[in-house]
């Protein structure tokens, strides 16, 4: 039973090449893509999902262009306390203060100069952050985007965040950095929709998320496009201004991408994420609802919502709520 | 010098191997991605600045995340005499005329129901489409969306460019489709940046442009979220109407996507593309404008620019123009 000299020669090679392949392969799915999130049924439903979605031919396939994601920024991707922006607003207003000798009598200028963080707080709770959309248009209106930026990348490289002293784009959720990467890694688009400006969260989604800027869904104004010194410049203005919250998150989506995400992620506080939530719900298409409950005063800060409208609205709809004491095994990446 | 019997046998499957991939890189290379442009300046210089933003090393290589081409939508990608939208809501105006007797003494109603088709092609020429973005709200507004998605399907299913006696969606240009595919092919985003609505073009882009709906760029008012008959859905409504056109174009290309193109597409007809051709000017990185002159009265339609502005502004910026007569082997792909 003994083969010619050359054939055993191939066949070995054809085999080892064959052994080669499948054990890149196996390493390449056996790592969990899910490190920082505790075995339980949050983790489960959402590996189980996505399998369903990327299963071709399966009863619950969505083609990749339908994939989308959408998710909160404030305390669902990064934390929450303080508001980021509102700390850059803050710091923009104290900046700008000695040109605006009126500002020291004028709310919410007044506030802000005071150092009365109750005041925007609850605006931002109450008020879908009305007077802090204000603020930001006065302390934006008129500049060109470029130096608009530049003056957010300065605000993150000077600031800190009180509790952990590290700046704003290092107290960001690792078991979120690695959902979103997880999701990518399976075909879907991931898109930030938050109540917070487009024109900020661009300067640092991508570096800071993977998201790229043109996925980025938030509260805007419709700038000017115009000469300045001579330069044709996107300058920062003020029609149309957009809020993104609550009911008006899916309206902002709708207008940015034409299509009902299968996937959304938001969290517990304001009850500013129940309107995506409940409208990725409305998919025809298999969908995913995952809303963060801040009960981790340990590790980071425990807070709840005045009426309990999300985690009412999450039991009635049958969405995954994460406790970020139980299903996180880390909550940042330092 | 007989080597050993297994050795050639390796070699012999290595060469061959080698041989296929070569002939497969070959063919896969060498077909015309273009091949409804006829050889000339225009198609060179489209081919030259592909190659030179996409090889690596280069010193014109752009990454692919800042590969952006936005591209106007009537006259650009297909045929705009007549305008398929004004054509669209002309239709449904006479749909709705029985439940609005008043609108027989109300311009900008009268003038449609009249047939006056110059009242609306002076709007969208002289003014920027003000009244046709108006009774695009008023034929549109309080629709659920999915409503507004079938009536648009039933408008291109039954209407007939007059010319050609085809539908709007077969009247598109050959040339740009080969265009489109081929920027996707090299890493670029296709994105359309239209002075229609948003939600009228979405319907067709993907199937007609390959354009997915999250790329469409457009005027625009924002929609409400709401309960309709129990439930819960994005409903069409007027506020913050913005006009995608001219100088605004620039802006709509900034909110929707944060970048500045390095392609863009347009065409002479109102000086409509001006804006965001000179944006993309102003881009550090290598960019592009091509302006679509149509001066092909025999296979299309010719016609000019009140002013030339266009064909002034492309002189002065260096950008390519493309003449229809010239440049396109054929028009359109029936």
């Amino acid at each position: 039973m003994r083969t010619p000299r050359t054939k055993p020669t191939i066949t070995a090679i054809l085999a080892l090449l064959w052994v080669a392949l499948t054990c890149c392969v196996a390493l390449a799915q056996h790592p969990d893509s899910l490190p920082s999130w505790n075995d339980g049924p949050t983790k489960s439903a959402i590996v189980q999902f996505v399998q369903d979605v990327t299963k071709e031919g399966g009863p619950k396939y969505v083609r990749p262009e339908a994939r989308i994601a959408t998710f909160d920024q404030d305390g669902t991707l990064w934390c929450e306390q303080p508001v980021g922006q509102l700390e850059f607003v803050t710091w923009r207003i104290k900046q700008m203060a000695s040109n605006h000798p009126e500002w020291k009598d004028q709310e919410p200028y007044k506030a802000v100069l005071e150092g009365d963080k109750g005041f925007l707080v609850n605006d931002l709770t109450h008020n879908h952050g009305k007077a802090l959309m204000e603020l930001v248009v006065a302390t934006s209106a008129g500049m060109p985007i470029e130096d608009f930026n530049r003056s957010v990348t300065e605000f993150l490289d000077s600031a800190r965040q009180p509790k952990y002293n590290r700046k704003y784009t290092q107290t960001i959720y690792q078991p979120m950095l690695e959902l979103l990467r997880y999701l990518r890694t399976n075909g879907f688009k991931t898109y930030i929709c938050s109540g917070g400006g487009v024109a900020f969260m661009r300067v640092f989604s991508e570096d800071t998320y993977g998201v790229v800027p043109e996925n980025v869904i938030g509260s805007f104004a419709m700038n000017t496009f115009k000469q300045v010194d001579g330069r044709w410049q996107i300058v920062k203005d003020k029609q149309n201004l957009f809020i993104n919250d609550g009911l008006t998150k899916p309206v902002g989506i709708d207008q940015k991408i034409g299509r009902v995400p299968i996937f959304v992620g938001g969290n517990v506080r304001t009850g500013g994420d129940i309107g995506q939530l409940t409208y990725s719900h409305t998919n025809p298409l298999p969908n995913f609802q995952l809303l963060i409950n801040h009960d981790d005063d340990v590790r980071e800060f425990a807070y709840s919502e005045k009426d309990n409208a999300s985690l009412n609205a999450a039991k009635a709809g049958g969405w995954q709520v994460v406790s970020m004491k139980r299903d996180w095994k880390r909550i940042f990446p330092f």
